[in-house]
């Protein structure tokens, strides 16, 4: 699993920058008592958002075969993997405190085998015309749609893991347009 | 990151065993068309049953810094995402289409600084006596935690990442006991 | 129940020649490799929509007579039936896996007694201004009301059977008003 | 559609001289004032229970064949109703008001194509080792399942009917065996 | 706030024997950091358990009227609040942080005029055979029947207050049984 | 019950006049056969709308003194509440049968101790840009948060009382400001 090596904490210059003219950053869930909060954005302008959020779990190859197997017939693991991952972006207001309830527009779920892991990837797509961001929403859905593969392989393999869950690219939102940097 | 370089997928030597009698492996979520279903636990034993997941959430130092120093006052970051992580647990059924309702009977949420990734590890533990296991309470505890750190620091570090979600150990249940090789 | 004698389903004129013209009819939730997603609805503009649907459940005489004499009283087995019913509307992009989360403005239910069958029609009214229609909520409105008056009544009769859940009709939206077709 | 000719409901003989000799029939899910409850089970016994609900979907041709085409390749709307139809069950509590909320041990769902209507017939099965029985669960995962199926394919035809929803038999519990009369 | 003045908290004797031998008192919800978790009660014994709970909702003598006329006709207002009250105790361990998933067995909710408030008191008793007590869920109902009498009555009265909300008696486990003392 | 004494039902001057010049008032949840329904918004207008809501819980000295004392260090109870009343928003129009499902746009917590009583009270205040206003959203927050420091505190004290849950005020919406008389 050599991918992680040249694995670097990329922050965009444009953050950066941001960063420095302000003279203290705050956490934005902490109100000045540092009491969570939803943060506050009636005043926002609603605008077209999208986020793509990805992850992967690895896995024995005993597990990865019977899920491909599987797969060639009527591939139900990962079938059932993408439904939960749909269903899951929906509860992600109920899970995390903090979010704001949101109407989303569109989701899919895309899986992409990987049998140098041997594993699977996921990538979620979360689109939304509102005042705040879908990240959390696409993020959620990968996990969930991960923690399903896992639970439907797990008679068969219980030493997998799940990795590298990410915001690959946002758009839409004040904050502008964020794609995560290669590495 | 070098700690994944000596990541193995490694598979207890009992289960390798117990493989190689069976003359057909199955995925159990599966009946014989391959259509899901949830496992008929009805005929198991209740027995006392403990599950021990981990994960971790690696960041940029400007976000860690600010979520340390916010716990040296109150800690809001962490509190929320120990709080969301119990809470997270108790919706596994609701999330996960195949898994059992089933009602946990301890769960708890433990926080580790990683000053050297930087990041913070999350270890939840869930308990329970009844006919199916709680490892998938607590890898969806460990996720939904997590998620909630990644939700409250996102304004300052988009970029962070989601790793290493694994089972650490489960005990009780048909199955037997289970502890991750060490890597 | 001679009513179902003459049931045809029927097709609005309008649809048929609409699906000539294409030339290859899609089912909107799978995506080109046939698999799940959430239709995305971002483009399309906000209408004011209506859906109305109905069912019936058929019982015994004494279940009948048992429900409608509480109803002279305080009729809590529909009243439950109708609650349950406008609750239900509120879950079901929970429950349908492909459905959009949305806004519900008005939801009401009504309740028709009908002594030949003997037995109940339920009709639920659902409103939105939104991007997408609000059939599947007044469906499902329809579909947990009937379910509730079977189980507030199972102890009497198991024998019940829900019927004839249906589109009335759907208004707003791009593919424009629809009525079903008298039979 | 004429399965339904000859439909009559019917009242098990066990039933009908158990009637006989309470002096009222009470409906259990009302106190002496009429007001809902729920049903107090706390001194019942626990048993081990099954039921099995069916209930179908009737459509047009060209919807039908549209459904059944993706199935032989991977099913997806037949998939996804299971799925819901599995997942649904476990809401029952949610959303019917007087449930109790219990832990199912056993869930499934089968799909049967039904050319001659044209449609399909979902069954679910629903095992519980408990003090109240699962009757509803199976129903309940029934009208979810061929809600699912109504959803995926009304840009299709929005005529569809579900109907002859239906509680096939019930095992355990003090009110004995069910089995649906043949009509 | 004179309204307290007469007010007494009161704590029975055996509690206050039982507090002077400990050496230390420990809030349950919180580990040797002060985090909080969800109380393990594996070992702990079965028991059935029983609480009671109440509370009371103050309003204008037009909204009272309002309420009760519609009472006498099919009281739509106070049958909502009965429902929700009972439905709400289900979902005490999704909203109340550390509360353990539990399965009740028994709910019902009783209403009583108080004309010379002008207002209603709302009393749930909530049944279980387990490990944990039914406090919270009997404390639940009562809360959300009367913010649904709010709820209905709002557009009557907006300064409705919602008091007194506390345990009655409980019943069953290790702590023994509590009877609120009359003040 | 003297603690009433003082306490006044206040009904604004703006009520009072509107009131007295409809010929007659309605519960607006009920339709014309008195049958709960979720009122019509759909034409209304979109506006900006705030709540805020409070209450309070009283307790012996012990149990004060004891949330106080681990404030002072991580505050976890009261962090606790604080999470669970503005999760608690986002579950309104779950568990209150006739609100609208709705998207607040922010939602704070804050508490307040009260060494007098000894106790501590509880202000939500919510946001939404919308057709329906947010006063219940506020009332629930306050009622979990109040719900959630009985949970955490009950194994030291059953006997705290949850009081004076109530509208301070309101913005925005048809029927205007409303802010709470003084007592």
């Amino acid at each position: 699993m050599g991918k992680f090596d040249t694995l670097m904490i990329t922050q965009p210059v444009w953050w950066y920058n941001t960063y420095k003219k302000r003279e203290s950053v705050q956490l934005t869930h902490l109100d000045e008592k540092d009491r969570p909060k939803m943060v506050d954005v009636s005043d926002k302008e609603e605008s077209f958002r999208v986020a793509i959020a990805s992850g992967t779990i690895t896995m024995s190859q005993v597990a990865y075969d019977m899920i491909v197997s599987q797969q060639t017939k009527k591939g139900p693991v990962l079938q059932t993997a993408i439904i939960a991952a749909i269903m899951g972006t929906k509860k992600t207001s109920d899970l995390i405190p903090m979010c704001h309830p949101l109407m989303l527009t569109s989701v899919n779920c895309d899986v992409e085998e990987l049998p140098s892991l041997p594993g699977f990837k996921l990538r979620v797509t979360a689109k939304l015309k509102g005042q705040t961001g879908v990240e959390m929403e696409a993020l959620m859905g990968v996990s969930i749609g991960l923690l399903t593969i896992y639970d439907m392989s797990k008679a068969i393999d219980k030493s997998m893991i799940i990795d590298d869950i990410k915001l690959e690219s946002k758009s839409g939102g004040k904050s502008g347009n964020y794609t995560r940097a290669l590495t």
